[in-house]
C-alpha cells in the first residue's frame, strides 16, 4: 500500500497548530449542551452528547479520517500511516462533561488531537505509524457510574455486558441509551496502541499560579475510593427512642464528616478527602431511613499517606455504622495512581518543550483520567495546560487560547515524533 | 325535618362495635397499595390512594352517608343528626401511608369512625348533632411536603392554591394529581365542627409495654422542625484544595450529625432529634456539591427543653455552614405541640373508659397528627390504642383486633355522648 505524499523526513521543527481553526471547533463544542452561562452540561449518552458526537464525526470524515465506533461507544478516527500494519499512536480524551461542567475539561484533548491531525495533513506529513484520535464514552461518570467506564472497558477492567448494564439515576440503561443515540458500534473493544497521549487542562492551580506554560505529568496522586451502603430500619421520627434508632442517613452523615476530617488532617501536605454523593431510602420527613449510600474518596501524592487515609476511612465506616446502630457494606472500592506514566514519553515531552521554547514543569495528576486505564495497555503520557486559578467541574472553568497553544504544539510534535519512530 | 328512628335517649351503655365488620374493612384496606410483606405503600394521590378512596366512599354511600369532597381532596361522610343545623362532631384520620408504611397508622381512625357510624345505625341511635367521618389528604407527607397538608388547609394554615402547587419529588403537582385521581372536589375547605375526635395507634411502646388498653392523649411533644439549605460551589474532588472547598454536602452532613448528637444528649429524658432527609446537587462522584438541603427536627415532652434543643439546632446550622465554607438558609421551620387538646373531651374519655372497664392512662403524643391542626378550630381529642412494641412507619407495624377493640368502643361512646350533648 502506498500513501500519497508520504516521506520519511521528520516534521518541520517550525510547525505549529492553527489556533484559529482549533478555537472554531472549541467554540462549536461550547454551543452544544449548554449549562450555566459559560459552561456545559453535556452528560454522557444524552441528546447533547449525540449532537456533539455527530459534529465530531463529521469533522473527522471531512478530514478524510476513517471513523469506527466500538461496542461501548468509543469513537476512533484514524489517519493512516506509511506502515498501516504498525500499532497506531492514540491521541484523545472525552467530550462528555459534568452537570455543571466547563468547556475545556476533556474537550481540549479530543479537539486538540483533531487539530494535530489536520495540521499534519496541511503539511503533507504522513507519519510512519497511523495516528488515531479517540473520544472515550462517559469519562465523567456524571450520568453513569463509574467514571472512565469505556476506557476501563478498553483496558479490560470491565466487560462490554457489564458496561451496557450500568444504570443512570433515572433508570436508563447504558446500553439502551448508547443504541438510542446511535453510537453502539460494532467494532470490538480494546487494542494495543503503540502509545497513548492525552492533552488536558490541569484542573489545578499550579501552572496558572506559576505562569508555567506546560505540565509534563510525572505521576498520579494515589487515590482510594469507596461506595459504602448502610442498612438500618425505618421507624417514626417522633416516638421512636434514640436508643433504638437505626437511621442509615445518620450513619452516612457520620461517615461523610469523618472523611472530611481526614482530608483536613492531611491538607497541609496537599491531601484531599471528599464525600461526593449520598442517597437514602425512604429519605422522607417523618421516617428514619433504612438504607443510605455514600461515595467518597481520599487522595494524596504520597502512596503511603494515601494508604493511611484509606485505612482511616475504613475504620470510619465501621465507627459510623456502630454509632448509629446500622450495618455497613463496602459495595465497591477502587484505587488508582502512582508512577503509571511512561518515563520515555515524559522525557520526549520535556525535550520537545525545551526545543519549542516553552516553560514546563513535572506535575502530578490529581484527578482521574482515561489515561490511567490506557497506561495498563500501552506507554502513556499526559500533557497539562494551565486553566485559570485551577477552577474546574464548574461553569467558570477557563483556559484562554494562549493557555492552550503550547500544549497543542507539544502534542503535535510529540505525536509526530512518536508516530515516526 | 324529621329523622326516622330518632329519639333523645342516650346510647345503650352496653353498646359495642362489631369487630368482625371493622376487621373486614381493615383487611380490605390492607389489600390496597401493597408494600413490603405485611405493610402498605399507599402514598397520597397515587392510583392506590384513589382505589382506597373509591372503596371508602362506596362504603360510606352504602351506609347512607352523604359524601362530599373538598377542594384539597378531604373526604367527609355525614350522618345526619336530629338537629341538622348543629355543628357536627367530626371523627377521622387519614388513609395514606408512608413508603414503607403499616396497615394501621391513620387507617384505624378512618375505618374506626366508619364502624362507629355503622353501629349507631344498627342500634337505631340518631345523635342530636350530625356526625361526620373525615379522611384527610396527604397526612404523611411522604409524597408531598409538608405532612398534614390538607388538615392544615382546613384549619387555615395554608391556602388552597398553595396546597395545589406542592410538588412531589418526581415533579408531579398536588393539584394535578388530585384532579387525576378524581378527588379535587368542589366543597369549600374549612369548617367549625363541634369537636374532632381522632383514634390512632400509639406509634410508641408505652401502652404495649404496660399492657394498658387505652391512651387518653393529654398533650403533644413540643416539636421544632427545620428545612435548611446550604450553598457552596462545585469543584473537582481531586485537585481542589481542602482550604478552598465549599462542599454543601459536607455542611449537610455536619448538621445531620449535630442534630443526632442533640437527640442523644436528651435521650435520657425522652428527647428525640432526627435528620430525616437530605438532597444535594449535583451530588455526583467527582464533583463537590454546590447545594444541599436537610430536613430535621427536635422533640421533647418539655417545651422549655425542646426550645433549648431547637436553639442548639440553629447554632449547629451556622456552625455546619461556617466549618464547610458554605452559606446556610433556613428555608422553612415549624413548631407544634403543647397542651393543645380539649381537657373537657379528655375527661369525657377518661370517664367513659372507666365506665367501660378499660385500663387507661394519660399519654403524650410524640408524632404529628391532623388533630394538631384541628385543635386550632374546635375542641379536639385523641385516643391511642396499643401497637406491638411501638413499631410504626414500618411494614412490621402491628395492632391485633384485641388491641384495637377498646379504642373503637371508646370512640363509639365518646362520639355519641358528645354528639348528643
Amino acid at each position: 500500500m502506498t500513501i500519497s505524499g508520504s516521506d520519511s523526513a521528520p516534521l518541520d521543527p517550525g510547525a505549529r497548530v492553527d489556533m484559529q481553526r482549533f478555537c472554531s471547533t472549541l467554540d462549536r463544542s461550547s454551543s452544544i449542551g449548554a449549562g450555566r452561562p459559560g459552561g456545559l452540561s453535556r452528560l454522557a449518552l444524552t441528546d447533547a452528547d449525540r449532537e456533539m458526537r455527530d459534529v465530531f464525526v463529521a469533522w473527522c470524515r471531512e478530514a478524510a479520517l476513517e471513523v469506527r465506533v466500538d461496542r461501548v461507544g468509543n469513537i476512533f478516527a484514524r489517519r493512516e500511516g506509511r506502515e498501516p500494519t504498525s500499532a497506531p499512536v492514540l491521541l484523545g480524551s472525552h467530550l462528555d462533561t459534568q452537570a455543571n461542567g466547563g468547556r475545556f475539561d476533556g474537550v481540549v484533548g479530543v479537539l486538540g488531537a483533531l487539530e494535530v491531525v489536520r495540521r499534519l495533513a496541511d503539511l503533507g506529513h504522513t507519519t510512519k505509524r497511523p495516528i488515531e484520535i479517540v473520544s472515550w464514552t462517559n469519562e465523567e461518570g456524571a450520568r453513569f457510574s463509574p467514571p472512565m467506564t469505556a476506557s476501563g472497558c478498553y483496558a479490560g477492567a470491565y466487560t462490554v455486558d457489564w458496561v451496557h448494564d450500568r444504570r443512570a439515576e433515572d433508570g436508563a440503561r447504558f446500553g439502551d441509551e448508547l443504541a438510542r443515540i446511535g453510537y453502539c458500534g460494532d467494532a470490538p473493544v480494546g487494542g494495543t496502541p503503540d502509545a497513548y497521549l492525552e492533552l488536558h487542562i490541569e484542573q489545578g492551580p499550579i501552572l496558572s499560579a506559576e505562569g508555567t506554560a506546560l505540565g509534563i505529568v510525572s505521576h498520579a496522586y494515589a487515590s482510594h475510593g469507596f461506595q459504602v451502603a448502610f442498612t438500618g430500619e425505618t421507624a417514626h421520627t417522633g416516638p421512636w427512642p434514640m436508643e433504638r434508632r437505626r437511621n442509615a442517613l445518620v450513619a452516612a452523615a457520620r461517615l461523610m464528616v469523618a472523611v472530611d476530617e481526614i482530608g483536613w488532617d492531611h491538607a497541609g501536605t496537599g491531601g484531599k478527602a471528599t464525600a461526593a454523593r449520598v442517597s437514602a431510602w425512604p429519605n422522607k420527613a417523618g421516617t428514619l431511613s433504612e438504607w443510605a449510600e455514600v461515595v467518597c474518596d481520599v487522595r494524596h501524592e504520597c502512596a503511603v499517606t494515601a494508604g493511611v487515609m484509606a485505612e482511616r476511612t475504613r475504620r470510619a465506616i465501621g465507627e459510623a455504622a456502630a454509632r448509629s446502630g446500622c450495618d455497613a457494606t463496602i459495595v465497591d472500592s477502587w484505587s488508582w495512581g502512582g508512577r503509571i506514566f511512561s518515563d520515555e514519553l515524559a522525557e520526549l515531552g520535556r525535550l520537545t518543550a525545551r526545543r519549542l521554547g516553552y516553560s514546563w514543569r513535572d506535575i502530578p495528576s490529581q484527578a482521574g483520567h482515561d489515561a490511567y486505564f490506557l497506561s495498563r495497555v500501552c506507554p502513556t503520557a499526559m500533557i497539562f495546560t494551565p486553566c485559570r486559578d485551577g477552577v474546574t467541574h464548574n461553569s467558570e472553568e477557563l483556559a484562554e487560547p494562549g493557555d492552550l497553544e503550547p500544549g497543542l504544539n507539544l502534542l503535535l510534535h510529540v505525536a509526530a515524533a512518536r508516530a515516526d519512530r
